[in-house]
């Protein structure tokens, strides 16, 4: 993946809205998305502006997800284009505006992972468990995660009901109710793409075949089934009533633009396990992302 | 459900092996499965002795996993009549000799829940971490379980590669290679058929409504990775290099006859929750099954 003319700051759409600088779809962004206007079936669309041009073709993101790297960077050349001022002949017609659409969950999600991969967050779970010593000892260096429920992420703003659980106070039995403790949890979701054979391992300097995109994706939370349910397996039902996922999937392409070099490993920390350490990441570093809350 | 003409004890069929003594595939049984002949497409299919038979009109098990109760005693009833010895035109054409066909996975799983259903293993797991009190405190309260790799479920026979992960011996940094402690788990798989709307609970008296069959499992587990990887947030990779499973998905229906009375609960066992204690259950009983490895 590299900058190319798709990135250009100056390039603009013929759709208004996309132009306006205070847009978070300007034609460099064209996020992946699934959508359906009245009665129509859902179609994958790229979201430019206040609007979303549909991707002729197509009814499901999963023959997008499964392109290699150089067609991918073909398709969003070819979406570019179609949507700069100088197209001369641009398709309106495939134009639906935002407003008259309702978006969908963007792809159907076969596994679902979630990496513990703040050390503050950590840190800070850790101190209730373990207030002594909260980092756990693997922290460093295995990359700790557990599998989350697939099939209850749904895409934001699908209204989520209050979960029912046990309530422990330290005292048994634990009570029946309502969590009065829901939270959120801002966090990063990356699609993958291109899957690998059972038992073939990916070597880091691959990993980037293999990500499709990113979005926005809250982990609700009920923080007290969480804590009497979750030793020793994990988080089970205090996570799985819902997660909620924005319906934008934005390609790794697009976020090229967006690299800084990868930070210095903070002294006393251990080297990654070679096996661990990408060396493509070394060259080419990280992609900054601020989620606000 | 009940106890019908399908599982009278006397059936006989026309397909002879189904009617040896030590067959594990009576007509009583009747097991659903996805298996592929030579080049044909994947069918679905019922187990008859050495042989199965293949049930036109269907290539995939969602469509019988969707249906009601009462359409599956139905299609139970018509796949008992069909291969009883007393039937007057029996469909040969259907019938394939086992040792000719491939098994599949019998059905696309979308996820998949591990639950710490044994006492006996919960206390011995206890023991490696937490050796003074080696049952976790949640344990007779509330149904301990992590979700798996859904997509690492694969059907029993197919090669399982050792996989390379972190060997930590308490010294860090951790060694890289091949699991030593591979071990194996006898379990039983229950496939859930038909769902629920998120947000909306199943109660204890409707459980069976929505639990279409069972099968054998297999849940691989590298003993080594585990133990390192696994505190706080559970098993991770050390489970999801394979999961296998038998190709034969046992129909509750099948199961009926075997019922037995649900155990008295052991002396000082605090009683089961209310939204967890199914007067259902405590008519009918459970299911007395005994896995050999």
């Amino acid at each position: 993946m590299s900058i190319d003319e798709t990135h250009h700051p100056a390039l603009q759409s013929w759709v208004e809205s996309a132009n306006a600088p205070e847009t978070d779809f300007p034609i460099q962004n064209l996020p992946f998305c699934v959508f359906r206007r009245g009665e129509a079936p859902p179609r994958v669309g790229t979201r430019i502006g206040d609007e979303i041009l549909e991707v002729t073709g197509l009814s499901t993101l999963k023959t997008v997800m499964a392109l290699s790297r150089k067609a991918l960077a073909e398709l969003r050349l070819l979406l570019s284009r179609t949507l700069r001022a100088d197209n001369p002949d641009p398709p309106k017609h495939l134009i639906h505006p935002i407003y008259e659409c309702e978006l969908m969950l963007p792809v159907e999600i076969g596994d679902y992972t979630d990496f513990f991969a703040s050390i503050f967050h950590a840190t800070n779970t850790g101190r209730i468990y373990r207030p002594a010593n909260p980092l756990p000892p693997n922290y460093k260096y295995i990359p700790l995660a557990y599998h989350g429920r697939a099939s209850s992420i749904v895409v934001s703003g699908t209204p989520i009901r209050r979960p029912e659980g046990q309530l422990y106070d330290g005292t048994p039995p634990p009570a029946v109710g309502s969590s009065r403790r829901v939270d959120y949890e801002g966090e990063v979701g990356c699609f993958i793409g291109l899957g690998n054979a059972l038992g073939q391992p990916i070597r880091m300097a691959d990993v980037e075949d293999h990500l499709f995109g990113l979005c926005l994706l809250n982990d609700w939370s009920a923080r007290d089934f969480q804590r009497w349910e979750s030793q020793p397996l994990g988080p089970f039902l205090a996570k799985s009533f819902a997660t909620t996922i924005s319906p934008w999937i934005v390609t790794m392409q697009a976020l090229e633009p967006f690299r800084v070099p990868r930070f210095s490993r903070p002294l006393g920390d251990p080297p990654p396990l070679p096996y661990l350490d990408g060396e493509d990441d070394r060259e080419r570093g990280g992609i900054a992302i601020t989620v606000e809350v």
